[in-house]
């Protein structure tokens, strides 16, 4: 019975008692039924037994739930990430870009060793005697590796897509292990800051266009940085991990960077002091550029002098897309994947800092079974399932991007495809559920009512007007693009009708009565909230059965 | 170096080698930078090998492709299917229906025995050290979870999203190991067949819509199914097996079918044939019908008079909706998946036969391995990685559903939620590769132009006006909403614009000269292909600059 499941052998079994039923209602001999459905409870009790030894099948207790760090998007939730996905596209496509789609998993060999330390937050798919696949970590990789294997020179691309992360969830922050990305990158040569300006113009266009308040765009450049750390004497296998000690700055406070950049990762005490000299800079792009423009010391390292050179280009073009005044330049930004090459930003929120004065990492539950101070949670305290108290995390950066020159022309070169230049590229990606999380705040701080569905017209029937009727004209109404519903019963009663309509918010009624309807007219009553003014006095309007459509659009604002 | 990738490392070495550059133009020394650089390559070797030990890394050779049977969407592909998509989405919204989504892999005792013998194709996630999980199958099974998990007794939803079986791949007819679907599903109690007719409505408009041509939709009821076997005396514990064997119909003779139910599932030769005068039955729904109730023997089975009694019901429902001639009653259709309680259908387009007129399936290639004849291939074979000539294989069904109501009880049930009532459900998923398949092919036969962007206008600049000018005109569209771009470079030569324009096939081109523009003059030029009427005489129109957005507008028809 190998074609056989719990829930076939239920099926069948509840077909059984239904005819077992039916037979001895009508006297007749059920004792071969019987037996069938004997030997069918005998069939689930071994397959049952048979899923449990396996591990777990249909037939034992678990609980019905989504995996930990995933959630089911409910209808009002689903619309608003649609409200913000259309709203970044036609951003996107006013700016030249062309939309592609990849698979979710890739080879595992596509993403290995792009993403540094996090490269043990990738999810695996299992062995299953095929080619090793993992979920794709970012849209950023997949789209290099495209770009390679197209043989692509030049491109404008957004997608929009979920990404996977095995990290420790923050769900109230909108830290999730499945969640959406919006990017958008451009692929090719242009002349210094063109496209990286333009980058720019579309992420302030886009957080602007999503209202949710103020928000400032860190920015930086790796070769500024490189050249601050040349300038120090950081020696050169230690730029990453010097990079990455830098990046803590917006979480931990400079002793604690110092500490990690010279106890932890061994660099000199006044190789770190020089360091320090310069990552606590940040202000107005302009101003920021001038003082470092002045540093002759600075300004003698190639590296630092490209970056700088490269910073004021791209100031002059923000200010002709009249979004300089959204960017502060700063020093301490570093990001935390290798792949950037060029200028570096980050979008943050006014929520993005956590709540809580201390800039210290929030402290788990678990910290208090050690020796240290036990860790007090307030009243609003949201204690996750790893023990992390949620309300104590901020939102973090809403989006962040960067240039990254070289990583097209590795996947070339690993394929061995012969690449006569690289393809630069720069791009940026748009945090949805952190803007999400912002939104949805908002909008319950405004107590907004938000529908699931956008249901227009419900047809209801009185007394007596045949389900078929109200068939009929929904789908009259079908046929002319009104979205339309009307109760499932075949003679349903008026207050079931009338409940079914105010529960969807459905804003117009459409009643058929008999002796109105055999005249050939129905009447239309918009559905006012008990509150509102005239709400009394409204029967509704008397209309034409032959004008009903044209009437529902001019009031639906239709033409 | 646990922070370092062949990537950081690689970067950290193209920044070295310019430095050293720098240094030696300059004629200074670096000896330092040399030694560091000698370091680093150590470095790379070593972490390259180790990565080659571990089973590839970024530095070894590997094939630049996506994983077996996924593929990426290209511009004009992502451009088609998102036509698909908000077509069926206007159509599902206008039935009164809201959208969920869920994550694209559940727990793994979610999915266990809900898809009989496909189960084999379902792709898990590695065990990782937490939860086991599992890619998503379809989206009904989320959907009852869903349902279950919440409580609802009561929804109308739709759900547009990837799906994932470790199948056979068939890439030129839309058989794909990941691919979206986009369902629609009603869940709750209604008065007999209201909602299996509405969905039923929802998919003729759908297909329909979607403009594919000629489509039939098989229809067939379970209890009819059952009760035929029934009367032939199939046992109660080989109706799964008999259902599916029947289910062939569609692609081997009757003989085949036959010999299966005999020989291999061990059924009484009378009894096959018993069925077998009724499954070759089908239709228009009330010819059918009528032989059906004329039949007194069918008749006296009562699940089979409940399933005549629902058909008698719901064809009267789809003549009201104007889709009973799309139907075609078929007592062939047994469905594949263990799950339906009532009403199945199925909707077959002109080409989802195999276009060989054998009913045998495709041979596949290795065949010839064996000592039956050498399998001939003719001129337009397409053989696939597996060997099979994927031009002898059908599309298959383009959409395909029915009614369940035990899968959201059973899920409760699994999870010790008690509940007071099934929830019974119908619905109907719609194969979009298929129909994308089907689409594309009648989009060649047209040589309709598709384009991957929506870009309107391309401003370009001639004798000296500087970037910044471009610029600053493209801010006033995009402050416009109007889809522009321009070239990224300082000071390219009006060739070079012109070729962006027409690669993109831009329709209008806004030109920026000089004298013009210092007398707040533009000229604007409508792109018409060279073969048209007007082309050669085609200057554009001079606009002054502050009316250029309104002219724009205007000629793209918008307000």
């Amino acid at each position: 019975m190998s074609t056989a499941t719990v829930e076939s052998i239920n099926t069948e079994i509840l077909a059984l008692q239904n005819r077992i039923k039916e037979l001895k209602v009508s006297k007749q001999d059920a004792s071969a039924e019987v037996n069938s459905m004997k030997a069918l409870k005998e069939q689930l009790k071994t397959l049952t037994k048979d899923q449990e030894a396996n591990g777990g099948g249909s037939g034992s207790n678990f609980t019905l739930k989504t995996p930990k760090g995933t959630i089911d998007h409910k209808p009002e939730a689903a619309l608003l990430r649609k409200k913000i996905f259309s709203t970044l596209e036609g951003i996107f496509l006013k700016h030249d870009a062309s939309t592609i789609d990849t698979p979710v998993f890739e080879l595992k060999e596509i993403l290995a060793g792009k993403y540094g330390e996090d490269s043990k937050l990738i999810y695996d798919l299992s062995d299953q005697g095929g080619e090793l696949c993992s979920l794709r970590y970012d849209l950023t990789v997949p789209f290099a590796r495209y770009v390679a294997m197209n043989g692509i020179t030049s491109m404008k691309r957004y997608h929009i897509g979920k990404v996977y992360r095995r990290d420790q969830p923050v769900m109230t922050k909108g830290r999730m292990r499945e969640f959406y990305q919006c990017d958008i990158d451009i692929a090719g040569t242009c002349d210094p800051m063109v496209y990286d300006s333009e980058i720019l113009k579309i992420l302030c266009e886009a957080l602007t266009a999503l209202d949710i308040g103020q928000y400032t765009v860190k920015l930086n450049h790796r070769k500024i940085l490189d050249g601050i750390f040349q300038l120090a004497g950081v020696p050169a296998d230690k730029t990453r991990s010097i990079s990455s000690a830098v990046d803590k700055l917006d979480k931990l406070p400079w002793a604690d960077v110092k500490k990690e950049m010279t106890v932890e990762k061994g660099l000199d005490e006044q190789v770190a002091d020089k360091i320090g000299q310069y990552v606590g800079l940040k202000g107005p792009g302009m101003e920021v550029l001038e003082k470092l423009k002045l540093d002759g010391d600075l300004m003698a390292i190639p590296l630092a002098k490209q970056g700088i050179s490269d910073m004021e280009i791209l100031f002059r073009y923000l200010k002709v897309y009249k979004v300089l005044d959204k960017m502060s330049f700063d020093m301490s930004l570093a990001r935390g994947l290798d792949y950037y090459t060029g200028i570096i930003y980050e979008a943050i929120h006014e929520s993005s800092a956590p709540p809580s004065k201390s800039v210290n990492p929030p402290v788990p539950a678990n910290a208090s079974a050690s020796s240290s101070k036990p860790v007090k949670t307030s009243k609003n305290a949201i204690i996750n399932e790893d023990g992390i108290d949620e309300s104590t995390v901020g939102v973090g950066s809403i989006a962040a991007g960067g240039r990254y020159d070289n990583l097209v022309g590795m996947f070339a070169e690993s394929a061995g495809k012969k690449m006569n230049e690289q393809v630069p590229c720069v791009g940026v990606s748009v945090g949805v559920e952190r803007v999400y999380s912002i939104m949805e705040s908002r909008r319950k701080a405004t107590q907004e009512k938000v529908r699931g569905k956008e249901t227009e017209v419900f047809v209801l029937g009185l007394g007596g007007v045949e389900l078929e009727k109200r068939m009929e004209v929904a789908t009259l109404l079908w046929d002319n693009g009104i979205k339309t519903s009307f109760s499932p019963k075949v003679n349903p009663k008026p207050p079931a009708q009338w409940k079914q309509a105010d529960d969807d918010s459905i804003p117009y009624v459409l009643i058929l009565a008999p002796k109105e309807y055999a005249e050939g007219k129905v009447r239309v009553k918009a559905q006012l909230g008990k509150d509102q003014v005239g709400a009394e006095d409204n029967k509704g309007e008397e209309v034409p059965l032959d004008n009903v459509v044209a009437y529902l659009k001019e009031k639906l604002g239709r033409s």
